[in-house]
């Protein structure tokens, strides 16, 4: 195992009617005046948004409006709302939604917290000495940003889609009310659930030697989001399993999950930020849609992981054969994606890159990661683009 | 489930030579000047303390000592500890030691930060408004303190042991060095395995409707715990075993292992808690000696938890009947604490109180609780004498 920093300072507030709470939240952290940041109307329509109005109006909060937030958030507004948040001196900024809010606001946080281009830090040019406090009312379960240190932000400028992780973006509070997340759709209730998913499986097939005690946690834990993601397919307002699927969502990605480990793999996050930078599809899809080709790459140099992967979370038996049984793992997974109606190859994405596109995004991939990125495998740009290639047709059954 | 907070502010910082970096932890809290807590001569002897003060020196913080901790630690040197800090005017405490030295240290944190008795926080009478912030150099792995918001004071005058929780005393930081464990004798060891079995055993054991995510995070730290108290028992200078069983203390006491739930049953710490301030037993070995009896006593009415526990943690195989698999389980854990060498009973705890002692005993216990605790079973002054009795001598098997 390795030496670790274990650090989740955010305060959850879970259960039924907790945004009720917001202001009050605000106000134990000084909070005056407080941007109130979101994206489309979906909070708006259902009420939540008056809701957390109220609250802030109960604790004489002042706040100012930056709606408009877009999967796959990108930087132009986040220029704007460093801009107002300057202007008008907020001193704490509220994100009201899921990943893509609560990634826009951590980079206005940093932003408005100090001078120059906050898009050096995406960029890796300089690091941030600060960031205005945050809080989020959560209204997706999925990136797991409510208690991350990290943002992804899509620079249009080249939709180059950077990621970013620093502890001073950790917000210091979550409101977490499963309900808020029963009217989601299902093509999105799956993308949340593949993304918690992978938040996990990617501390989890490492090459480094791990904890028990880490390990253990993540397979109950992966157990968990698939049996409640089985769960919410038929029965979509059901909440328990949507609070086990939201507070799934915050460990799988608050590094509960990869204590003693080497930092995880991620290169299937860093192949999909390339897809999502050029085709703009959603995160979780974009991960389905690569995870079985990097699998199916990388096993063999991992085989130990793959086999109790299989055993412990998909519960296959072991058919005599590590590598048979780690690849019935990998099937199992790929048949579980499918059953949640989520892609598992780039046709199935709905994207068609040409040789061209692949090799652009192989070297974006690798560029961006300093031209190596993995522990289960440690993968080149040869590599990337040799599992783009695998991922674009299912042609592997 | 029920709604919860779910909030552990504490960094974390894990893995060999970490001690090093208490100075600049300290120094990122502010701390200028602190109070240096620790117990007996070990951390002297070991060459910690040294190491410490060098890390303080070269931060150029300034420091006061105040060594003398005892197990079930007392209130004359919480109050001993408050005058030196007020005096010294001291703006941070780190304690150096395990579970005695960091509750010891919360107390005096509550005492110095305001006016008049600490003991009334203890004794219900009134609430802190602060704490000084405190850090700890983790050199046991039982109480979980290191995380909790709890802290346990025994009182001289009654020999009353009393808990009082409060966010306002979590640790800033927590260095956790295994390597500081590793000298530990072994029924010291036995004795902080058992306390970080009970905290999670205390929180699984409810009637109340838990999360799934919850109750197998817990199963998976108790079946670690299990396995690398086997491990120590036989090479108590294991490293990853210790390591193991360090961070198990940490997340068996941060509530992670009682999210959704009702706060868990707690009535072995409060019937522990009358022994621990009569008889001034170690703790862990105090709550060995009673649960078996607890359990026996109670596990008819909380059945589908303790069959299920039998069957996920101890590896017992169903028999078919419930009620039956459950009593195995229980047996499982007793037979387990033998192995450990702790006791299963007050008589092989060393202690022989007379019915006026039990009495006693369960009159305190029932009082501190304001007469009834427990989830798995409510439990009232005859429950717990009942229980105390069935405890008095191992008859059971």
């Amino acid at each position: 195992m390795q030496n670790f920093t274990y650090y989740t300072p955010t305060k959850v507030v879970f259960g039924r009617n907790t945004e009720a709470q917001t202001g009050a939240l605000i106000k134990e952290q000084g909070g005056k005046k407080v941007l109130l940041h979101y994206g489309g109307g979906s909070v708006v329509r259902s009420g939540l948004l008056d809701r957390v109005k109220e609250s802030l109006r109960e604790q004489e909060i002042d706040w100012v409006e930056l709606g408009g937030v877009v999967p796959n958030p990108r930087l132009s507004l986040v220029y704007q709302g460093i801009a107002m948040a300057k202007e008008e001196q907020v001193d704490f900024i509220l994100a009201v939604g899921g990943g893509s809010v609560i990634d826009s606001a951590k980079a206005i946080g940093y932003g408005a917290a100090g001078e120059g281009d906050v898009w050096d830090f995406y960029a890796r040019k300089r690091k941030p000495l600060s960031c205005l406090p945050l809080g989020v009312v959560l209204t997706i379960a999925a990136s797991g940003s409510e208690m991350s240190n990290s943002s992804v932000i899509t620079n249009e400028d080249g939709w180059i889609k950077r990621g970013y992780r620093d502890d001073l973006c950790r917000p210091r509070f979550a409101v977490m009310n499963p309900e808020l997340t029963m009217t989601l759709p299902p093509h999105q209730t799956a993308c949340g659930c593949t993304d918690i998913l992978m938040h996990t499986m990617e501390r989890y097939f490492t090459s480094a030697e791990t904890m028990e005690i880490t390990d253990s946690i993540a397979e109950a834990l992966m157990r968990t989001v698939i049996a409640n993601a089985r769960i919410l397919l038929e029965d979509p307002r059901n909440y328990e399993a949507r609070a086990e699927m939201m507070w799934a969502g915050s460990l799988s990605h608050n590094d509960l999950t990869g204590c003693g480990g080497d930092g995880g793999d991620f290169a299937c996050h860093g192949l999909e930020h390339e897809l999502g930078g050029l085709y703009d599809v959603a995160h979780g899809a974009g991960l389905a849609a690569v995870w079985g080709s990097w699998a199916r790459y990388v096993y063999r140099d991992c085989l130990h992981r793959f086999y109790r992967f299989a055993i412990r979370v998909m519960g296959i038996s072991d058919t005599g054969s590590r590598e048979e049984t780690a690849l019935k793992g990998i099937e199992a997974v790929e048949e579980f994606f499918r059953s949640l109606r989520m892609p598992t190859s780039l046709e199935e994405l709905g994207i068609h890159p040409g040789a061209e596109e692949l090799e652009l995004m192989a070297k974006k991939c690798a560029a961006s990661a300093g031209g190596r990125k993995g522990s289960a495998k440690v993968l080149y740009e040869e590599d990337m683009l040799a599992i783009y290639e695998m991922a674009r047709q299912r042609s592997r059954l």
